[in-house]
């Protein structure tokens, strides 16, 4: 952190602010120019102090120099991080694709939808029990009784899960039935739920909030990191901007910005970031070409009858067609598409 | 609802749709114009069937046309709604002033704020006791010993209290020792927590997200009404926007589009909405001006030495002055400040 | 500026940045800390430099520290600028409006509303004679008819007058013809309108761009400044965000924070801001108990038969009722609406 | 357009309604339903009456139904739009790529750098002779001694080039020297340069302003188009969001968006996208995943010492080693980088 005195402080205002740094246990270095005196502050995590600081006498500006986190940083942790899900790696060389639908309706819908995807390339399965839902008339989802179709049709397809858990006391819960625990976008900053999946030693997807910048995530991502799970997946999904034509605006950059500054491997999820089935496939393939590690997309068997987000979801067609798009361009990327858990061959 | 058909559709694509409509148990209207066809949908709460009848053959687009709450709107609730507690009303004539830390620290520092607050004009006492913090090494509040400073803190001083409960576990809790139950921006979508709150009895204010709508809002409103709870209180604090001079942009428009469409009481927080002191009075006098029920504003005894958000707190000085300033705007607007609570006449 | 070298860097990259610096004119300034070494430069107007320093073996950040306008700051100028045209100040103690309609649309349209609003307490007349329009089909004013308009409604009423400037070619026409230039949202960045309205000594009003930050619109302030005309007036009139209940996001804040970082006058557009008739009389009064040195307000004889912006035009009724609630509001801040150049005595 | 009525509004409202729509010259067509009336507008280019309509006793709402843009619309013109330069087709089967320096600097910069994107790949030549400047203290460009540079390295190269022109004023000087006219961000709502080059008939280079939605952009394409001039070419750039770690957030789903609603071709400018290189080839690659007719990259011969966006300049290394990537992402695409002007085959 470095503090920036005005131009005209005394030498009160900087022993003032010296002082005041002593006492937060942190060192100074002062750098007296010819205009104006610069403290640097030596020591970690004082994001906190920068807005106190800046309320004494004389002190023009505070300039936070380190990244306020640490575990989630590529510094810290040199090389990739790889989450392992019954055979299926996360985060190496292969990219992975986690299909299903939106919301659990039946046992038949994802049943028939979980031999499918499988069929035609998905390497994990997704499925909502626990509906987050901007109003209260509408489908919440089949809660417990959609976990338990989940654990069916995973031992009936042999694939892995993915589910959303929504509050801390469905952790436990959840973490019984599934093989990958998913924070959502509006609850990024729950903290005392990012706090309960630390706690688990269940792999977890992190999606990026709708409003949070890239640090912030990284913040939320240091939140579980700091309990201790090491198994941890960044998901962007779409961020809210001016523009009203899709549901989000899919931050693609922020696949590379990940990549550069942490270690854990980050998937897309181009279903929630546009809102309409037809810009999906293009846009998973431009996440693959921007180096992401895998993708979340939704597919339902019948879209026009979906209880949830029907209009951004693939038919089994369309997802079929979407992967045999995805392997050439995984190839000119020099990765391929992972096989474990499919039946295709990538 | 309104369905848009396309220019050339078939009758088969009309009747396809008009069935769709009848299985869902709605009534179709249909309006044969000479371009094209538009389909009336009468019903309510449909929001979740908009995206899947967009997928029909024919289908160009589709309109929602009701508003999606309702025991929010205005419509359906003529006359605003008065909050009561111990005396002080929210959403009556008068204007309410919360003032106190952003967090606890102390005893004697929540105490000596309160006294200090009361004796200038604040009607409630806030005070942070979990606080949410987007890093995890930051200070997170004094939890349970928190909440005892503020009970104790009443008992002195008779003002109600108000604090934020972020979890579901702790509302039973956060129920027992305080008068109005605080739902913070980044929870605003934390949507079983609304359902809890939703459960009490309590007063309970809700704070705008980051980035959501106004309408998003109204919505998660919708959750702790439909829930049985009507004492209910909307506090406007600033949305995320591309301008970094300020922590957020403070919607001052959402204060008389509030008024119109809902019979809420609406609060400003301009601390947060700025994260600087030497706005918070500026923009808490346009706030009155612009129509606000009440002032939510953060007092600290020594904000340079703050455990949280200090450069957004007002001194015990900057606040007495703002006061001042702040009588006179209210009677402007034909309306005066609320004196239950505080020791001074406004 | 301060370059912060990486934890690492080598003797070599701290001599090369520091031979960078010496090249481009600027002393340096280094200052060795424990862990990593910062650089301070000095100089001015720095700006462009920042990205190639950014380039160097071992830098990790440039980080600047002085504001990068100057003329328009405060720092440079303390006193407040006060813009003064035909006996009415703006700037200065008393708080102006700025009134009429969006387009001219008849000399009778404009001549019966300036008398009107001049009645009821407007000081300066507005009215559109070139039309920035989003569709090419759509109204694009007057032209030269409307100056001429303007001119002779200036002189039955003896109203100051403004309007908008769109294109370098026609600065020379405009300015025969009316009091203030005005720069529009959409051109706060088309610099050779910029120095072209700099050239001359009429009044300009620049409005703050859709999507510009404070910053960013002192530097276009700066540009007039910089070509020697000093007669200037900013007007916020909303930013573009997620929000959709309004046609822009008024960012009251950008008042207080313009009033202590520059000197010049600053008034709000609350017409467009908002889009909406029923929110311009409380974002007006908000923008007056937040500072604001006057308002910019549409007004039309019939608003729904305006050509252009009618939904957002207040009625000569409603603009008669707006200046009565502005009155008290304006007082209550010290301050009273200006006389000069209406009927009526605040 | 649709006219929702309220609820409970009288025939004389509805009358009043028709009379407006008759008197705009348009036909109505009334949908009498039971919970309320709907009434269809027929006819085009409504957008200026939608506000007014919305005033009229007993309207709820106003839907616009039908696109506001036509010329640049799909529906109106199904085929691709090809432009060519000088044996470049852009627009068609091939991927063009333009590279060059931001600003020009010198002649021998320019040349240096024609020639070795031009081996590299590039088939058309950038470099900026009038640039736009936030600060009016830096670098504006070398003006008109910059175009003739540009005009020397075509010939030296054969390379077609563009460049960007600010000002009505300079339309004719530029197309005099160049083969494609850029219009930059902060001009995409300068409607009179937008009349000016749309009455040339040299290609226009249509650049999305920073804050403009998709729509707008197509409105502002409209109105090149309805001057004649058909060879049009539109450009994503980035657009301004919260994020702070990239200059811009480029929406990779304007790409397939444009796409599909539009006939005219769309490239990417990652460069100023994200304003940094390090970010540039991925997003170009995912540009081209998702569909992109071609690329704008900046290339300098030393970015540490550019005069202007260094920080986001490709290297000639860089550059090739992106050429490279591109080849079989564009393969994979089933398409492949032009080699018209370029020295390599692809």
């Amino acid at each position: 952190m470095i503090v920036v005195m005005k131009a005209g402080c005394s030498q009160d205002d900087i022993g003032a602010v010296v002082n005041r740094i002593k006492k937060l246990g942190l060192k100074e270095h002062i750098s007296q120019g010819v205009e104006r005196t610069i403290i640097g502050v030596l020591g970690q995590n004082l994001l906190d102090f920068q807005d106190t600081l800046q309320l004494l006498p004389g002190v023009e500006e505070i300039i936070p120099v380190s990244k306020p986190y640490k575990l989630a940083s590529r510094e810290f942790h040199p090389r990739n991080t790889v989450v392992r899900v019954n055979g299926v790696a996360i985060g190496g060389d292969e990219i992975v694709i986690m299909a299903g639908p939106c919301a659990i309706e039946s046992e038949k819908q994802l049943l028939d939808t979980a031999r499918q995807v499988k069929a035609d390339g998905a390497n994990i399965l997704r499925g909502g029990a626990f509906k987050p839902s901007t109003s209260p008339y509408h489908f919440r989802g089949l809660g417990k009784k959609g976990l338990e179709m989940l654990a069916k049709t995973r031992e009936a397809t042999g694939m892995p899960v993915i589910t959303e858990v929504m509050t801390p006391n469905d952790v436990e819960l959840v973490a019984n039935y599934v093989d990958i625990l998913q924070i959502g976008a509006r609850n990024m900053q729950n903290f005392i739920l990012l706090d309960e999946v630390g706690k688990t030693r269940k792999p977890v997807m992190l999606k990026r909030g709708l409003s949070s910048t890239i640090q912030e995530w990284l913040l939320a991502a240091e939140y579980i990191l700091a309990q201790g799970n090491e198994q941890l997946i960044l998901c962007e999904r779409g961020i809210r901007t001016f523009e009203t034509s899709t549901r989000n605006t899919m931050d693609i950059s922020a696949i590379p910005i990940i990549k550069k500054v942490s270690h854990l491997p980050i998937i897309a999820d181009p279903s929630h970031a546009t809102g309409k089935w037809y810009l999906v496939a293009p846009l998973a393939l431009a996440a693959i070409a921007a180096g992401a590690d895998g993708l979340m997309i939704e597919v339902h068997p019948n879209p026009a009858l979906a209880l949830k987000d029907g209009a951004q979801s693939l038919t089994f067609e369309s997802f079929r067609q979407f992967v045999s798009q995805a392997i050439p361009i995984a190839q000119a990327t020099g990765r391929k598409l992972a096989t474990s858990g499919t039946k295709v061959k990538s």
